[in-house]
């Protein structure tokens, strides 16, 4: 077994992921999170919320997973949002069009239907299955359909991406912030995608969870106020030049901006806070870059964009997160459909003075000629933009009928003008989180074998912040002497809000190397010591060394222990090492 | 505005609930949860993962919200989650049939569809709308349908309930908990109900959220080891006898037990712990009540139910959790169409010693008479049940031959036999809670008014744990001096995890009013004595009382009044209270 294999075996073991559906043969591109898997997810999502909800103070919402049908007409997934099938004329089997042709072509995206199908025939591509002739080639929308009610009235799709529900929601978010820019709103939930044939386990789902961040901010403005504090930070940028190389280049934050690297400082915060998240959950550093989007694959409204990617073995380079600035394309493509105003009155630091031309019709000329028209025909001049008013007539419109004046009945003035503010349509930045692969990169990245008494000790090593279990409670033998004060430790970590285990099953060797396969942090026995003495011994994972502790204390200590308050080696007193079987 | 008005129109303009969709006109049934109403949300789940994921260790797990059509064969859904219908032959509008002879029939649920029809009928009722002919009455699933993958080959149902992937996981929980019973697996996420014309706001939607357990227990013993801890608590059980007189009756847990009005200790631990958690997160035990299902309500599995209602106001008395004893009927109705075994072998506690009446053939009388046929004839005999050696001819099927043999080669013995244990199908206690349900009930239960120098005061007294702010940091005025020390406080009280709101628009008293209609429990106020001395005012919510903190000491003394380990008065020295505007 590859690196691969027994992540993923141990994976399914031990309940962090299974196949969902199993009782009725299963159905590709759908996971369950287990046991183990549901409360990791749960902790790493939880980080996220600390990160961008509670520390950059941005509004978490939560929309519907069912959309109504305007909301993609508008983002452009449901006339965009597919992919090219064919199929076969014999046995029916259905097939990735563009992936039949990728030994041939080599970037298929870029062909047409037409194209890619004029390609199948000129190869002479046959059905991979039963050799059989391939259909012409057609779109299949991605979007998981469904109707809304009964009588087959309104059409609901299964959002392909939690964003629109920010998009959707601005004008009420724009109300909650008091009507100033910048502010964020996030979403946390399911996304759907009707992929054609998913593999690689959880890397492409049909379901999946993501987190999205919208920032909406001031397009005339994009540095951050909170760029000093990131600035220092180094990490690998894999930017388009560097691509060119294959090299990626490490600098800190500062320098990436200063050099144009990153198009400015919001995005480039945002990249940062990103880090520090994948570093936070257990992402390694050292199996991480930052590659920009290159020109030709970066959509076309975009100002700039980076997509966090993790090395994962067999898998390669994987995208995990992308930070794009988006422009001002989604607000725009939802005021253009919905007919609503999407734009925001900002207001300027101190009032603007603007020379503007006013038009100044003689009304005592007016008056005697057009009568009861006289006023009409004045605000139709003052209508006027000043270009129409050269020339030896002036033509204006009213109530349908056009009339000529002569120039000489109107004069312009300049006037000076106070402006406070404009209507501007904000600018987006939107980092979105796939948390499924974030999930699966920290399974990854954590994995890692020693050996201990000449046999291979499987160890999950999680930062104790999304370890599904925090504590594991071991009474030494499954005795009532001994199960009665462990079981009280159990319930005083529980109500202090400890995800603690309880196991008494096999001898304690074995229970330890049930819980380092799983990432527990650390292990409280209770043995015959205990009874005597009063104490506890605590096992650290990674070093398998052990401290005793009075059972008093064992609950305070663990809390420190877990949020990195102290040292392993000064919780207590160390124990002579004995061989753990 | 009656109090229902008053909570919906704050819900709606402070951000807690927004109709979905509103940009493209709607959709009846769907709701958004708005910056404050998502983090209240997440809270009183979180609550509820306290409760019965850390504190009951109870596994969650996350299955996919689309299920495959096999889950819903077995669980009914696909044939008996529905409602009938009717539609206009003029104008097409659809209607609930039952609903429209409401006025005619009592209990129009017992009908069957030819019998509503009939009274349709009968009582010649048109359509409400234009008065056209109705339809025949018809059944209209409420589940949403959508096909997986491409060429409409696999059909998904969204899930109308969490409960199932529970149930579809039951062999690997099983694995996961090593064989042995009681274990329980619980989620919290989406459902989804195709309502045919949803009301009343987040109380009927269209996709809501359940936070379910199923507690698969030994069906020979529903005792509780934990009963103790809570028989002592009183509640007011409106058991079916009650129903009879109108009253509930107030008692302890033990008591109900006792007297058989819960059927078992295992299902009123649960009951037990419902009535806490929504104690915990602040429905008000003046408007709640556990109402036993009446026998004709009940399902025909179910060994006994009890759902927590609550009054609200212009809504009367609602469901918001069920508390149910399913029996073994979830377990069997998936064995039975997956053709899995899910039985569970249980132990018992010291082996048994059984009669057992074995058949003996007479071999030797057999074999010259069956030859090559004689082990298979010896074996079939074996095989029979002793009712079936009576008589005077002994029929055996042999590869589909039937033998007769007379009684005189066949003997019986009685064994005595040690029996270990048996295979059991476990039954299922399941609580079930509707998230949006108990989210709209605090809202209303924590709504109240009282009057501020002549003014109303509208206050969400939110327990400080489900509030979506927790403190709110207010520069007495908008200037740099006030400014720069309360955003340090801001940054400390994020970082330290608490959600912090910041607000500097409109006079202090028009901020804490605003701080007060979203039930922020505490203010931090920072003034000129906070530059001359060095410390800041904490407000309290409920009290409008306040007092002095030091700077330094402000982050761990809000930490210590949010968790309730101080009492408001000794956290400072009292400010002499000054009128709030």
């Amino acid at each position: 077994m590859d690196k691969n294999e027994k992540v993923n075996e141990l994976a399914r073991r031990r309940g962090f992921l299974w196949p969902a559906f199993e009782l009725y043969g299963g159905a590709a591109g759908f996971f369950d999170y287990g046991p183990l898997g549901a409360p990791l997810k749960r902790r790493i999502e939880d980080i996220w919320r600390q990160f961008f909800v509670i520390q950059e103070g941005f509004a978490e919402i939560e929309a519907p997973t069912i959309g109504v049908e305007g909301i993609y007409q508008a983002s452009g997934h449901l006339s965009g949002f597919s992919d090219p099938l064919t199929s076969c004329k014999e046995c029916k089997e259905i097939y990735r069009a563009d992936h039949l042709i990728k030994h041939i072509v080599e970037v298929p995206d870029a062909l047409t239907n037409e194209e890619i199908y004029r390609t199948i025939q000129e190869n002479e591509i046959g059905c991979p299955e039963c050799g059989g002739e391939l259909s012409t080639v057609y779109e299949f929308n991605l979007m998981f359909k469904t109707m809304i009610g009964p009588g087959n009235k309104m059409t609901g799709y299964l959002r392909p991406e939690t964003a629109q529900g920010m998009f959707i929601n601005f004008p009420r978010l724009l109300r909650h912030f008091r009507d100033s820019l910048p502010f964020a709103a996030v979403q946390i939930g399911k996304s759907y995608r009707n992929e054609i044939s998913p593999r690689q386990g959880v890397i492409r789902l049909r379901e999946f969870t993501q987190a999205e961040a919208e920032i909406f901010i001031d397009p005339r403005d994009k540095t951050h106020p909170r760029f000093a504090e990131i600035k220092e930070i180094k990490m690998k940028f894999y930017s388009q030049a560097a691509q060119e190389t294959g090299t990626e280049e490490e600098m800190t934050f500062g320098e990436a901006v200063e050099r144009g690297v990153v198009a400015h400082q919001m995005l480039a915060y945002y990249v940062a806070r990103t880090y520090q998240f994948l570093l936070a959950v257990g992402v390694s550093p050292d199996k991480m870059r930052f590659r920009q989007h290159k020109a030709d694959e970066m959509a076309h409204y975009a100002a700039d964009c980076w997509d966090a990617e993790v090395f994962l073995d067999r898998l390669g380079w994987i995208e995990i997160v992308g930070v794009a600035d988006r422009t001002d394309f989604d607000l725009k493509a939802h005021a253009a459909t919905s007919k609503v105003n999407l734009s925001v009155f900002v207001h300027y630091d101190r009032p603007k003075k603007r020379q503007k031309i006013v038009v100044k019709p003689d009304f005592k000329a007016l008056g005697p000629r057009f009568k009861g028209k006289a006023k009409a025909v004045a605000e139709a001049l003052k209508a006027l933009p000043p270009e129409k008013l050269q020339g030896d007539k002036i033509t204006v419109l009213v109530d349908g009928e056009s009339i000529e004046i002569e120039p000489s009945l109107v004069s312009c003035e300049t006037v000076e003008e106070e402006v406070r503010g404009e209507e501007i349509i904000p600018h987006v930045i939107e980092p979105s989180f796939g948390i499924d692969r974030i999930l699966y990169t920290v399974l990854d990245h954590s994995y890692y074998e020693d050996a201990v008494d000449g046999e291979t000790r499987a160890v999950l090593r999680f930062k104790p912040a999304v370890a599904p279990i925090e504590v594991a409670v071991l009474p030494l033998m499954d005795r009532e002497e001994l199960i009665v004060p462990a079981k009280k430790i159990l319930e005083e970590l529980r109500i202090r809000g400890l995800r603690v285990d309880w196991d008494t099953s096999g001898s304690i060797g074995r229970r330890y190397r049930r819980n380092d396969e799983v990432g527990t942090p650390y292990e409280v026995t209770v043995d015959y010591e205990t009874l005597e003495l009063g104490t506890v011994t605590i096992r650290d994972r990674d070093s398998m060394q052990q401290v005793r502790v009075a059972i008093e204390e064992v609950a305070d200590t663990l809390q420190s222990l877990l949020s990195g308050k102290v040292k392993f080696l000064e919780a207590g007193t160390l124990v002579v090492p004995a061989k753990e079987k």
